[in-house]
């Protein structure tokens, strides 16, 4: 018997049939005698929906109200779930996050939970009901609903099972689990049968939209076994775990890429002390976050920066720079949104010298140009044209022997 | 300077246009100089949507997870309502049942609010902010959300209006006020500007839809000043007020009609003591509501008995009547689902005798044979065949001299 938290995302409680499905899927676990709580997110478009009402009645939208609209699409879903459920037999109540109460900072439109009050939701498991708690929302200190952001229902199914010891954190989702790199570029993609927290994050952060980045930071805080697998079919997924667990290490374990950033150069800087920062000073206090960073070297003592920002920020970012340009006193910005982000990731790199090596005379030998290049631990990233991305990734896949 | 709750129905509030409508009307009453508290429904159609997706999933669904789906309709209305406000620079906020808190007894679809903590939205309001309510919606006393039944937004309205010591509740809806009767049968209807509580309970309950009978109960008990206006247009609307209030009293105030409710008659039952409620108890029972009832006198030691039920309940009834049979003892049952009950509503009646020769001798003169008769201390109403509706109004509006 195991305690395990099951998390539904938008595509698999879409509508009527999924959410029996997910009541199906739901019970069957349940019956196998095991204690389960449910996350569920907003059925697929209706977070949209009340997004854009609010966004369209008032751009500069009170971050409160927001919340309090867009937090209704869980609402929702939680009790249709737990009706689901019930017309299966099964002993099921839905749980707002101010009911049991999932504690937040109150960061409208953005929370962070601070703590989950788990002692009702554990006695009534252990007398075998089905706890639907409508993810992506807690409470704040003023006792208003807060929302996490985006994609946040992960967040709150980690927190969640943290919060109840469960053994198991199991996201169900559109896809059936994290492959080696996107199969829709790469139809030789393997589905990972484990991967550890470290390597899910870099995956999540450069584009493999599987996981919210936050809930793995989450799960591996608190040492929450995570599976992702799909919804829609019955094939095992894929855990996130301890590296410990991950047996036989692959020295790379996915090729990532990501179209959403804009290449920045801001040309011919004084090359003195103090320059970086009276670049990416304003664009922080902008809240635009900056990636990818290179600064050239010197010549006639200026040099040229160039970075990467997302691409929804670039207007704003060149904006503050222009705005700047008097205390950075560089001659000119140039702009490229036509640029993609390639990464290698696996944390066998720590223990593996080479593999920078083999991604840069890959892509030599397919004539595809690096404009930037950032490495951490256990990823190397390029940016490249965004025409070489589908390029740049299959033959990468291939280079390190990931192809099934 | 005043104290008003402004209530806006579903279709004041139906789409991003309506709303932004509702903001202004409510803006507008705050620039006066008034402090004003709002109430809304959901968006018209929203919450047939989600009862919808109830009854799919379930047709015997949780009432306490019917409510948690359902109220969400008014939750994203507020929160929308609070926005286009806040756009117009007013200082407004959303507020939920349970945030209030409006307390109700824990019916779950069907509650009745039992307190209101009005203290913290009056401070509030001293001070220049909107409360924007979410109507329909209270919390019980195991901190579940319950609603309180379909049309209970003007109940919401009427009860906060009480709470706060309101000088006014102004009820937006789609019609501009309450007529002499239904302005669609007769066009030469007129609006009243002023009516009693007993009489708009009347006419409520005898098919004017324009407020929810409980609402003018409460209403009539806290002495709530209940206005009823249109969001649509700016003309005066009818102002629903105690009885003393209303100086130049109209013998007859409205002539209201129903097609809701179907004729029942139980033919040759045993006349004695015992037998009615030997029919009744087990409808009561069965929560069928009987509402006219009439007895023929005795012939051979039996009696007729006839009585209305809602057209809905009809195959119910008779299958309890069916069910009753031997503790009856009736010879047969029959059913007539083409009636309509007229009604004649006035609190002069109490002052003048006549009023109920004067319909009676009316129908007779246009031919139209009175099925059942039921009178009250305000109000006579009579069945008749469902074909003689219109014609039967518009000759009572002008036998009472209401036309315009």
């Amino acid at each position: 018997m195991a305690r395990i938290v099951m998390k539904f995302g938008g595509t698999s409680v879409a509508d009527l049939d999924r959410i029996r499905n997910v009541a199906q899927r739901v019970k069957a676990e349940a019956d196998k005698g095991n204690e389960v709580a449910v996350v569920v997110s907003a059925m697929s478009g209706a977070t949209n929906q009340l997004v854009d009402w609010c966004q369209k009645l008032s751009p500069l939208f009170d971050a409160r109200e927001y919340d309090a609209v867009v937090a209704t699409g869980e609402q929702v879903t939680a009790g249709l779930t737990a009706i689901a459920l019930q017309n299966l037999g099964a002993d099921a109540r839905s749980w707002m996050g101010w009911q049991i109460a999932v504690e937040t900072d109150g960061q409208h439109g953005k929370a962070r939970i601070s703590s989950i009050e788990a002692d009702e939701l554990i006695e009534r498991m252990k007398q075998g009901q089905i706890p639907v708690v409508a993810g992506f929302q807690g409470i704040g200190p003023d006792n208003r609903v807060t929302t996490l952001g985006r994609g946040g229902s992960d967040t709150s199914a980690v927190a969640l099972a943290a919060a109840l010891k469960a053994d198991r954190c199991d996201i169900y989702t559109d896809v059936d689990g994290v492959y080696t790199t996107d199969p829709r570029i790469v139809p030789k993609a393997r589905k990972l049968s484990k991967i550890t927290y470290e390597e899910m994050l870099e995956l999540a952060s450069v584009g493999a939209k599987v996981l919210q980045t936050r809930s793995v930071e989450l799960a591996m805080k608190e040492h929450v076994r995570v599976q992702v697998l799909s919804s829609f079919s019955d094939a095992p997924g894929t855990m996130v775990v301890d590296e410990d667990e991950v047996v036989e290490q692959e020295i790379v374990a996915g090729i990532a890429y990501s179209r959403d950033e804009a290449k920045v150069t801001v040309r011919r800087v004084p090359d003195r002390p103090g320059v970086a920062a009276a670049i990416f000073v304003p664009l922080a206090e902008a809240h635009i976050n900056v990636d990818m960073i290179v600064q050239n070297v010197s010549a006639d003592g200026t040099t040229d920066m160039t970075f990467t920002v997302g691409k929804t920020d670039l207007p704003r970012a060149t904006a503050v720079l222009e705005q700047a340009r008097q205390q950075i006193g560089y001659a000119e910005i140039s702009t490229d949104p036509n640029v993609a982000k390639i990464s290698v990731v696996g944390v066998g790199m720590r223990s593996h010298a080479g593999v920078a090596g083999t991604m840069f005379r890959t892509l030599a030998e397919r004539g595809i140009n690096i404009q930037v290049i950032s490495t951490s631990e256990i990823k190397v990233s390029v940016l490249v044209a965004a025409e070489y991305t589908e390029l740049a990734v299959r033959a990468l896949h291939t280079a390190y022997e990931l192809d099934a």
